[in-house]
């Protein structure tokens, strides 16, 4: 048997002593110096270049920070946008990222009606059947879905994610300000739009809750919302809860501990610029930088959790 | 100045007299028999072999039908989840697809907070700026989206389009049963949550109303849900419809006279599986079955809005 993704993640969070998770959403204006120059002598066309410089600096700050880390957070939009070699380079990046002891989250936040969910399931936490043999997907550990949806719209996924040991986390109530116009609305049989997310969440993730109390389908909770934690953790009390949006979002470690109620592993704490570019905030080398912020805030996060 | 996206669509509407988007969700294990045999002389990797056979299938499909149709809705997992021969395949059906006169629609749902929804909206509708130069994306014409991360996630992809003549398509209520889980939800304000997602639709769509009476921001809304026609078009009477489910969904092109209020061009319906695997259904060679599939659905909504 295949352990499920709510015990992997406990497993691996206890291994590592950690519950970061390091964001890569590389833009291919503002890498790290060092990744240009890596790129300077990859030839044309510019696409080809760029892919090559963006995978060069993932694999920097890789290098930099895994170790302060339990998971990868790669922002899917920032590779699709340099189309096949920037999808040829994501692959490179999930790879590295395995080989560097992370955990996989692609953070695509796909959502579809059930043919189509399960073609994204296919590729990205799955394979392909083809004509010409089964493609293997890219072979991601977790993905985050848009559950606007539906509960029908979901189930390819989870079903998919089960299979390989792999999980979902589903967006809940999201880090950014416009999560008031949708997410955060008052429905007439109670409770909020979010509610209702987390209510599907639940649901979703009852039959995959292991020895650990958690489940292989978790919840996106922004860091940014922290007064939506207590209620949103009562109603998923064995979700993981994806956090991003410290730092540069202006979310806090510290206003995190409804998260961790079921414990260490219950809440990952993604940053993504906060730690890439801290070297702009601090100076320095930008290796040294993000490698102290990712100390801190894993630090941080170990000691609210004690 | 280029024209809106808007007056573009009741442009090409009024010159090839049709209001049917050809959907194209290849599925590489259910192509047409013609493309796998033109895929056969196509050495390994079988990732590449697929990709030729799903871009050599649509290329037959559009051969076969575009001249039916106003617009391609190519949905995009069905390419993504090859990885990168998929994409590359999907740019070359994007080529195709305007070569043959068609408006390209890509059926991607994306949503995210603001930087990344610029990263999507430059994938799909702009260009991305790199260190290299910047990098043409993939010139879809429209581009689906998920409203449920906010007005904020919405407008920089509203941005991109608009600088680029091009279009979007917001998520309002989709053609699935899971719709009701979340979109159908009453809000206790009043109205369901996809009536909130028509406001904010309309607001977003408000600047960009062209001279045709038609706005740059348009709303799917599925065809299998005809009750909800006439109270979402009151809601956006600017937006053009994309509708979806026509056909294997069960929707039927003679329950959408409300979403053609505004004119011929207010309406876009989709039809996917129901053109492509029309040979099936009747019998015959797969081309001619759907020739004669859409120009049967083209006919039908022609004289709806007669």
């Amino acid at each position: 048997v295949i352990a499920g993704f709510g015990d992997r993640v406990a497993a691996r969070v206890a291994e590592r002593s950690s519950q970061l998770v390091l964001g890569l959403d590389p833009d291919p204006a503002r890498l790290w110096p060092r990744a240009l120059e890596l790129a300077g002598g990859v030839g044309d066309p510019p696409a080809a270049r760029a892919a090559f410089a963006v995978a060069a600096h993932c694999a920097l700050v890789l290098e930099a920070v895994a170790e302060q880390c339990v998971a990868v957070k790669l922002q899917v939009a920032c590779f699709e946008r340099l189309g096949a070699p920037g999808w040829a380079a994501l692959a490179e990046v999930v790879e590295r990222s395995r080989d560097a002891g992370l955990l996989v989250i692609a953070d695509a936040k796909r959502g579809d009606i059930d043919v189509t969910a399960t073609a994204y399931a296919q590729g990205f936490l799955g394979e392909v059947p083809t004509f010409f043999g089964p493609i293997p997907g890219l072979g991601a550990d977790a993905l985050t879905v848009n559950p606007l949806l539906g509960a029908d719209s979901l189930a390819p996924f989870a079903e998919a994610a089960r299979a390989s040991g792999g999980g979902l986390f589903v967006l809940v109530r999201t880090s950014n300000p416009g999560a008031a116009d949708v997410q955060d609305q008052d429905l007439a049989r109670g409770g909020t739009v979010s509610d209702a997310l987390g209510r599907l969440v639940a649901e979703l993730g009852a039959p995959g809750v292991g020895d650990s109390g958690l489940s292989d389908i978790g919840a996106v909770v922004g860091a940014t919302a922290p007064g939506r934690l207590q209620s949103l953790r009562e109603l998923m009390p064995h979700a993981v809860f994806l956090l991003p949006g410290v730092g540069a979002q202006g979310g806090r470690v510290q206003d995190l501990a409804p998260a961790f109620a079921p414990g260490r592993a219950g809440g990952l704490v993604a940053a993504s610029r906060g730690i890439v570019n801290a070297h702009r905030e601090t100076g320095g080398d930008p290796a040294g930088a993000a490698r102290a912020e990712a100390a801190r805030l894993r630090k941080l996060a170990w000691r609210l959790t004690g």
